[in-house]
């Protein structure tokens, strides 16, 4: 997980989703990844590929609106007029623009993050008190988190605004946040760490998943 | 997952196998995958074989009733006659008859298959509203999907009979059906989309079993 | 899984092992696995190693009591004197005894086959009506099937006295035991259908305790 | 799993490492694993690196308090001075303390783990009597044991004193100790002895979750 700048930073992502894929948490397609690099173009994943056999041509090259691109009024580099973006790209686009310490934005689609965006109706989940927290940036005993939850628009422009309105007055305090019915995004200075906080939350959900089964902590719950 | 023409469309079936049976979704041999060529013959894995060690040998090309066959009248092809089909290559042959597109049918045995198909005792199961529905091509906000269920009976040719009376009446929503206490069968356009359809039905059978384990969502809820 | 006689039979068991230790069904060295040669000596697993690294040296051979031994007085070959046969290789023998056409003998350690051995209080535990059944053996509509349950004594000599006294009056429906606590033993004609057994039983034991979470199929439920 | 004293220990523990990691028992960089010389010094794996993938210049090697250490004053050997020790170095250190017999201590952080740590409200959680715990070294027929649990503390500190407090006091049943809501350390007299505690310590957790889940045996339950 080493990522000296010569390397292209394609091929982390691809190592990336493919550990996502064999966690059942890309399946089908699903999910999307990119990477910022210093000129705030971003490659993302291309739409529709399996996610587990990616290959360099499988990304498209963004540029930031309004901003002069290297080549002229090109806006978005793909290896072929068939391959398009991922339908989310907004998302990542309007992340990197609220966190611009963020250099990687993955978005993946767990079976638990599905179950844990239900646990409550509103728009806030909290988290249990695990030491797990620590990797996301949580540093105390028996911490009090939680974490955002959006609706799942079916225009994705619209899950978009509300992220933008609401991370605006409040920042949220990880770098993640649930779309309901659909999957968790996190945001991190660093590939490393993106691969981490997705692990992270992961771990988090399905703690959470299994803990409701047994009933050892569940929301609303007293904790000692 | 390229499938360019002239490569032996069973080195698919076999790639694909493998990875289900590493799932869980073959164990002991079970389940079976075909693919549909040109000539309208399709090659079915072999009884008896486990899954994840097919070989060449472990197929069987079945002819179409009625059509002249390459050689004279060979209606079979085996490799070696105690290669045998299937037992169920008849469902295979009904669905490629109702479903022209269709150029593969795989049909897996999770146990999350079985489980879900105890959840309703009619012929239909209701499926939650997840964003995984788009991958099957559902492109609704919060989707009013379900999925045809058949039962089990031993004799295969009855199974076939209730398919093609029920999809003649009323064309599934989605391209997928559940035998009961048996298994999901899937058919597609491509060996690619085919792989796609099972990681998506088993992702949401998943979600169902889990869901249903926390009381997140159930048959006959309302939907917020 | 093609097992030729020229083939050391060792080879297989430590195939078979490393599978079912990474399925989590041998870990921390537990469950033994033996295949009988045609002189009806058998080799089993040595006791105390990694199910996952095993070695040729890691196996015992057991030559049958009263037989004359290849090698005058020689009863039991071990590759060094530290190395001895598990400690429940009277099982094996008793087995073998008992079922003569048996060439192999598995016994394997999952959660599931554990959870299974309380479902019931007493000594036989009824199996969900699944199509799985079918590659044990069972070909019925709707079939209605139980396993036999043991107790796990400290004295192995005292479960073998009773599975030997149970199974000499009552033949078992299926080539499979479970011991309360301790796990389920398959015997099989072939390694190729030993393993396949092993697969199939987990795999109802994982339906079972997926239904029973669920609350789908339960002992003493109605069948429809 | 071989450990000739020719071979650098590290080599051990990268291989435990990447295989606790591929059970989701290090993820997102959690755990620590160490491993003690003849010199009483031990080397341990560094903080905030993925465990999947750890190099030899990924441990520092830490010398006992009070010991004339081979190389003069040095206490602590790194491969740079980015190399920071784990932050609970501490808690290995008063392990091999108490348990001189111990080579190898391992913590890992599964979320079973996390969630039988809150079965229980006080210091000591209850085990189920199952066969696997003869590999932790209790030999009994339906053996009545127990793990000890202790809080988590934001200073690590405060958790080695209540270790080294209660352990002096009362000598635990079993070579492993519970965190809660942060995960399970075991120590052992060799590599391959840590690695099967933890699988079996792990095993334990997954029977007594799934079994908490479907209502087979609980805290408090009577045994039969």
């Amino acid at each position: 997980m080493n990522s000296p700048k010569l390397i292209d930073p394609r091929l982390e992502l691809i190592c990336a989703a493919r550990h996502f894929y064999q966690q059942g948490w890309m399946v089908g397609t699903s999910g999307n990844l990119s990477v910022r690099l210093p000129d705030h173009s971003f490659w993302i994943t291309a739409s529709g590929q399996c996610k587990g056999e990616l290959e360099l041509g499988d990304f498209v090259r963004i540029y930031p609106n309004g901003t002069a691109c290297p080549e002229g009024s090109r806006r978005v580099e793909k290896p072929s007029p068939d391959v398009k973006p991922s339908a989310e790209t907004a998302i990542h686009q309007v992340l990197y623009a609220l966190f611009p310490e963020a250099t990687s934005c993955y978005h993946v689609h767990s079976v638990e993050a599905n179950l844990v965006s239900r646990f409550v109706k509103g728009d806030t989940l909290p988290l249990p008190p695990l030491e797990m927290l620590k990797g996301l940036g949580v540093w105390e005993e028996n911490p009090d988190c939680a974490m955002s939850i959006f609706d799942n628009h079916l225009q994705v422009s619209c899950i978009v605004d509300e992220i933008k309105e609401r991370f605006r007055t409040i920042p949220p305090q990880l770098s993640a946040l649930l779309i309901r019915d659909h999957g968790v995004t996190i945001w991190a200075p660093s590939a490393k760490t993106a691969r981490n906080y997705i692990e992270l939350v992961e771990y988090i959900f399905r703690y959470m998943v299994a803990a409701r089964g047994v009933g050892v902590w569940g929301v609303g719950e007293e904790r000692d």
